[in-house]
């Protein structure tokens, strides 16, 4: 039995290559005291990886050239030198891209037994953790509010417009293509769409926010972060959740040149990291789950299979080819 | 005896111009039932007003051609039909640019009998309040913090400066020229300041606010604002409350291009308008007065004397001419 991993082979320049990452073969690590070994069955792809491939600390500290690439995965316990964490027991933690990790039980959240894999990823994932603690702590939504989410058809965005949904709130999505507004409409429930690669945007916000935008939960910055900025109502929350048309441009990018907005509308703009909300996570995960099981949260997957894929399932996610959470699933090889 | 009125002429392209106003003699109002006669002997010059003067609705409706320009003031009342305000009374309100006003007693705030006009309009008028609720109310200063504030030698800055320090922070000012410099640190006890004349602003942040920066106090916006988005430490509050780089300008400007250092620190960028603390004028007034006597608040202001001098003041103003509150004093004609 090997262990496949991917190294950081070298720091991104505009898109992420394949060649970026070096696929090697190792052994698959023993059980110490107190630690168990995972077999990682699904990963997890999210737009902040493009940042930890680069050499700058920010909020983790950058990777070196021949680390395992860094990244949530969510598996099975097989080898266990730890009470607390059985042989069986499904786990989701920070694996990095390989197959088999060892982990110590404190980093490890235990998954409910009796949902899928993939669902715990999306839903109960760090991505819907972020839109739980981004919606409810940065964007106090109440309700009546208007929210426009943009990326809202990503696993972040699809949950936090549904979250503002439950509580009370018109949500208007952004995303690129009519499949995916479609989605946002005819099955999570939004009240409205906007399709920026066939729509104006400017006009479109105009239109299904008159009243102007008291949430505006941003995943994407650019340009639609400077319509939102101009279409703010008063006293308007703007949460910096991601900036995904950033992430792989090169060079210095053009800031929101409608931040003066801000004064005229009161409005107060804010970002924030999940990873702040770790001692919160087991809160949102519950209150997560009850909205899931309730039927109150739908959600998709797009699951690639095979862990010699990730790479370019990064790069897909960056070209927006998924619905909802982007993942691999493992295969053995 | 005749009112002089400076009437708007113009809307201001780039820089206001002399011509941008227009100098007409009127009569004196009579005082009607329950109002008021204001002789203004001082009036505040802001750069909010150059906003004022253009066509666009933003918090306060745009002025036609032929109003009376927009502006607040100090003075006397020399004819009263109202119980409230005797003869005599020194009041301040928006009187706009002329002489003699007719006002009513609820738009007035009375002004202590015993400070020079000049210093209520400084300390106690609109910037100091200014100073005091965006410091106070969108800035939360807690003791040890490190504050940077842009403007630092003009009527706002100059006091929400000094409140930081009265609050426990350490501040830094940014200011132009040797002399503004020498008075924030050597007269008002500014712990430093970068004189972004001579000095180069990202070198003298860093060197001087190495653990970040937790409230930047902006009123300038432009590179500025992003050599302090740059540099700010977690959960920094960014206060919005004027860009005067901007004001003068002409077609699109840049936004902020390292807004998205927001996510990395945690911190929020929030704008605000001191008109809508109206409410709360009073307690700030009595704050600001009780600091004021209590000596430890300096302020200066810059007196241009001649009331057909208005508008060659603002443009004084906006070329950073003032030490502290640039005020323009009534002459009899």
């Amino acid at each position: 039995m090997k262990n496949r991993q991917f190294l950081l082979n070298a720091r991104p320049e505009g898109l992420v290559k394949t060649s970026d990452f070096r696929l090697v073969e190792g052994a698959v690590p023993e059980a110490q005291d107190g630690t168990v070994v995972v077999r990682v069955d699904y990963f997890s792809l999210d737009p902040a990886m493009r940042g930890w491939m680069e050499n700058r600390a920010d909020y983790v500290a950058p990777l070196a050239f021949g680390d395992v690439m860094r990244g949530g995965g969510a598996g099975e316990v097989i080898a266990s030198r730890s009470a607390q964490l059985p042989i069986g027991t499904r786990v989701a933690g920070q694996f990095g891209w390989q197959e088999y990790a060892l982990a110590q039980p404190e980093h490890l959240a235990v998954l409910p037994a009796d949902l899928p894999l993939a669902t715990s990823m999306s839903v109960l994932g760090i991505t819907g953790l972020t839109a739980w603690f981004g919606l409810h702590d940065i964007g106090q939504p109440k309700p009546g509010n208007t929210v426009l989410v943009s990326g809202a058809a990503g696993a972040t965005g699809s949950i936090a417009g549904q979250l503002a949904r439950i509580a009370g709130c018109r949500v208007v999505g952004i995303a690129g293509g009519a499949r995916k507004c479609e989605w946002l409409v005819h099955e999570l429930g939004f009240d409205a769409a906007i399709d920026y690669k066939a729509q104006d945007v400017k006009t479109e916000v105009r239109r299904l926010c008159p009243a102007g935008i008291d949430i505006y939960f941003d995943n994407v910055g650019g340009e639609i972060l400077d319509i939102a900025l101009a279409n703010l109502a008063m006293n308007a929350r703007v949460v910096i959740c991601g900036g995904i048309s950033r992430y792989n441009e090169t060079g210095e990018l053009p800031g929101p040149k409608n931040y003066f907005n801000l004064v005229f509308r009161r409005a107060r703009m804010e970002g924030f990291i999940v990873l702040d909300y770790a001692p919160r996570f087991a809160e949102g995960r519950s209150a997560l789950e009850a909205e899931l099981r309730a039927g109150r949260l739908r959600h998709a997957e797009t699951v690639i299979e095979g862990f010699e894929r990730l790479p370019e399932a990064l790069i897909a996610l960056f070209r927006g080819e998924n619905l909802g959470k982007m993942l691999v699933h493992r295969q053995p090889a």
